[in-house]
């Protein structure tokens, strides 16, 4: 049995990225940030739809067209429809802030 | 912003489906039990493929064919492939055990 909460190495330098199950356009990925974001101009922009969860700690992701910042708690999630620029402006520091994002 | 922990009635006579995005082919849903599970003879059987997380809470899965019981802590994910029948032998009692459902 797999969990989202194991296999975090104790040093992070950098954003955690791993694939969970990956079929046909389908991608479910676990993302781990550490105190991890974004540089001020360091955008994804992406050419599918990605369904995103923050299963664990806290985060605030900016969104380019609205000019809008987005508090997330544990448990909130949001679509990001394709083309919606977005980076994370924060996370929360010294705790392990889990994503589970949902690209299809 | 939508929460996975929000919005769960205080009274739950039955298990709590609530889809939280539908796109083509793509179901993303959130189950809430509470001490639910499916009676003995009740199998889900589903012509595509589901992969499923343990967000909170604890249960066991019952897999058809392969004989197998599986607990699930908060935090464990597994693919149930198309044909693989399954069911819910127990979830805990009195706490909101919450799934997030990926069919597709």
């Amino acid at each position: 049995m797999k969990n989202i909460f194991a296999d975090i190495p104790g040093q992070l330098p950098e954003e955690l990225f791993t694939t969970l199950l990956q079929h046909k356009n389908l991608k479910i990925e676990r993302i781990v940030s550490r105190g991890h974001a974004n540089a001020d101009d360091q955008w994804y922009d992406q050419e599918h739809d990605e369904w995103v969860l923050l299963v664990q700690g806290e985060a605030i992701l900016e969104l380019a067209e609205q000019r809008q910042l987005i508090k997330l708690q544990a448990g909130d999630y949001l679509l990001i429809p394709t083309g919606c620029k977005h980076r994370v402006e924060w996370t929360r520091p010294e705790i392990d802030n889990i994503w589970l994002a949902i690209h299809f």
